[in-house]
């Protein structure tokens, strides 16, 4: 079950540049282009001539040509030509709302009545120039409320990410989940540590003494429909931690952008903010390669965590404090979807 | 569902030189070899010693050998021999009728008491000094009626195989459907054009100069239960057309034995029969070539078309006047499948 | 449908060497690993905390350490330690009875108060030192009893192994087979006949001369749940035949021991013990070469007969003489599925 009327990332710019791109999302299959003003369009991947993907079509004067026969598709979902056609009657396909906003191009797959850019979240970290953003994208077959579940409970580095940023300081340190309304926080602050390999990069980077000890600082903001945004950073011990000074610290914020496929896969954007060194783009790169590695350490276990949970359908798992980020994200995910059920029920 | 009461094209003969072949058609598991006197012969592909597929053994004195434990099945479908075994009791397998004609092996998958060998159809290019023939076989992930739509409807050759056989003069050109009994014929006629870059190397071929006008003919012959004969060609413009004299047009029938492996999948035996220059080798290599290439170009439109199909069971299709040569053909095979259903309860 | 009372082989200890390893065993999801004392452990494949499979984790001091977040599973699958948590209301996980013996972890898939080492069968060729021994594993797609009925009727050998252990004189010879209480052997000997490839090359390496005739011998013994050991060997002719002094024969028992994964597919353990040359690696070694070599020319016939069965559902198979080993076999198999399920009832 997925939650419809929401943004979500769809895909990046460069994977529509110059042709269609076919992706399902939350069950649909959609193809996305850019129309004649540039604009992103997201249609429904499918020409109501014979039924032919139109993502294996391409893009003539802003309209999506289809490979098959020809018939010109409009970015409204209506055909506006064929050869040799009078299309006016012809059925129209479904359109999707888009937007193209810090550097994602966003689809709504819910009613097209409810979708509202003053929906989307704000982050404060994109297009801002005390920031630099790097990030890729992982397609994986685990249902996404596993994702968010790996994304809230961050215990989990000690053991998966055991030579990047795990360090047993994170599990013998207890978290604090808090809700309020739709967003979770869960936190954890570890006071004078040493940093474990990738902060002690960020430290050199950042030009910090990599052997001094440090307060860090973990905290996982899950925002629906499934947007996990997590502060992390460490600051010379005693300096104030989270508050300190920027030159006294490595502050970054995690972004994952978690949009459903079908019920047990997901596409996972990743990504990571830092607020020093913005203009390095060495520094950039360096840290998008070890995110890309630390995170592709977890798509193993959590597709085989998704294998095993259909194979024992029935069993009931545990749900210690440590899990209570995932778990009360997951209490809002379906709080939401029984809002949109009521009101369809409502309207029915 | 499939016309079983028919002849399809089973396999190349080479496919059976020296070894037997498994093959599914229609869905039935069928096993073909050549027997003593060297006829073909078709057999279910089932021991019924012990279940195996009798395609993995080999072929004895004329009969099939189980590579499992030695029975030996003759041309009836009865076992004629079993080291050790008395063979009597053995219960019989199912035969299928074949023919070996055009340089293919046909097999009637249907009712054996009526597999009649004058219900083969006749084609008047093969065996016959002034044609040559070129082909060969893909197995394709798609229904067997989209192959015939694909077939039937010529204007796609715009956008599928734009670089070879496609030219906007197609869309352009409206096509004619007509249906005489069980044959459907398309056909669209255009004049005084360029020729696409195939056909200019059929003319050079041909001693024609290429940069000359042209009139070009599709005619698209359909006929149960799925074989598509296509009458394409041109002729210097002013000549006649398809009617022009042998040394002013270059001729072909495109040929298309369409064999259903399952409901969504099926054996194509392509090639191009030509009346010209009929003693080039060199000239039918080149053809195939091209042809296989330009028909290797449909294959990842007909079986994502069939993903899609599959995906959105309830949509419903237009039915356009290009699309009319498959959807008649379809109304034929409708027919005929309906007449076999009532002849069946009739007997039950 | 599985004797889940009983001793089944799990793993060869190489397998275990170092990390966990996960196996389906008669449909169970089990992990195997050593424990503090270096015992094998067995244990359901699920991390009672977020269902993982606890094979993706490590060992450390004999416990099972989850690879996610970290909860360390006890040998009596209860969770005996998780940072930061208190553990001991935690759902245990089910383990299963294991035995190391004769170079092999056996594993009970059955009830616990079942399970008895002294229903481990004996095997006299392991650990003794006149004897030598080497084998492999394969995973095969097909019913583990199609493997039974493979080994209880070697005629196939014939066929299958044509070029190695195959001859004619196998099929000419009629076998017996005779079932007493759970044990079902079925026996063929042939008299004054040249031996096969192998066996030559096996009378070389015991200082034989390859071309003298010989009396051959074939005594397959099963025993439930899916034990074939089968006594082969040839001896000069009119020495005694199996009975002949150890001088004038080559004598091997062919170890198989069937581990069902699922009900189409199987892991099989297959290996060969000599009573002759016991102190030559190199001969073991060239052995175990030609036997891989030839057991897997089996696996294609199983598959796709395995395929074919699948296929046709409904149909029946004949029993012949040669098959009564394998008939015999799975008689005994149902009889003791129906007397577990009978007890089963009557604790219910």
């Amino acid at each position: 079950m997925f939650i419809k009327n929401s943004w979500y990332v769809a895909c990046r710019p460069d994977e529509i540049y110059g042709k269609p791109l076919g992706r399902q999302i939350c069950g649909q299959k959609m193809v996305l282009y850019r129309g004649s003003e540039g604009q992103p369009v997201v249609l429904e991947d499918f020409c109501p001539h014979r039924g032919t993907p139109l993502s294996l079509g391409f893009v003539k004067d802003g309209n999506l040509v289809c490979g098959y026969h020809g018939l010109e598709m409009g970015c409204e979902g209506k055909t506006v030509a064929m050869p040799g056609q009078r299309v006016s009657s012809f059925p129209p396909i479904r359109t999707f709302p888009v937007i193209e906003r810090y550097g994602f191009i966003w689809v709504w797959p819910g009613d097209l009545d409810k979708a509202d850019p003053a929906l989307m979240p704000t982050f404060e970290f994109f297009d801002n120039p005390q920031w630099a953003y790097g990030g890729g994208m992982y397609h994986v077959n685990a249902g996404y409320e596993l994702m968010i579940d790996n994304l809230m409970d961050l215990s989990h580095e000690t053991y998966v990410h055991s030579t990047s940023i795990g360090q047993p300081e994170i599990d013998e340190t207890p978290c604090k989940t808090v809700t309020e309304g739709n967003r979770v926080i869960t936190s954890r602050f570890m006071e004078n540590i040493k940093a474990p390999p990738f902060w002690r990069m960020a430290m050199r980077a950042n030009g910090l003494n990599d052997e001094a000890s440090v307060d860090r600082w973990q905290i996982c903001r899950f925002t629906p429909p499934s947007h996990v945004m997590i502060d992390v950073g460490v600051a010379l011990a005693g300096k104030g931690g989270f508050d300190a000074a920027d030159e006294d610290k490595v502050y970054c914020v995690v972004v994952d952008f978690i949009t459903p496929e079908s019920d047990t896969s997901h596409w996972y954007f990743w990504g990571m903010a830092r607020k020093f060194k913005p203009n390095d783009p060495a520094l950039t790169y360096s840290i998008r390669e070890g995110q890309g590695k630390i995170f592709g350490e977890d798509m193993q276990m959590l597709e085989q965590q998704q294998a095993n949970l259909l194979n024992y359908p029935s069993r009931r798992l545990l749900k210690l404090n440590i899990d209570a980020g995932g778990v009360h994200s997951r209490m809002v995910i379906e709080r939401i979807l029984s809002e949109q059920s009521n009101a369809a029920d409502a309207h029915a």
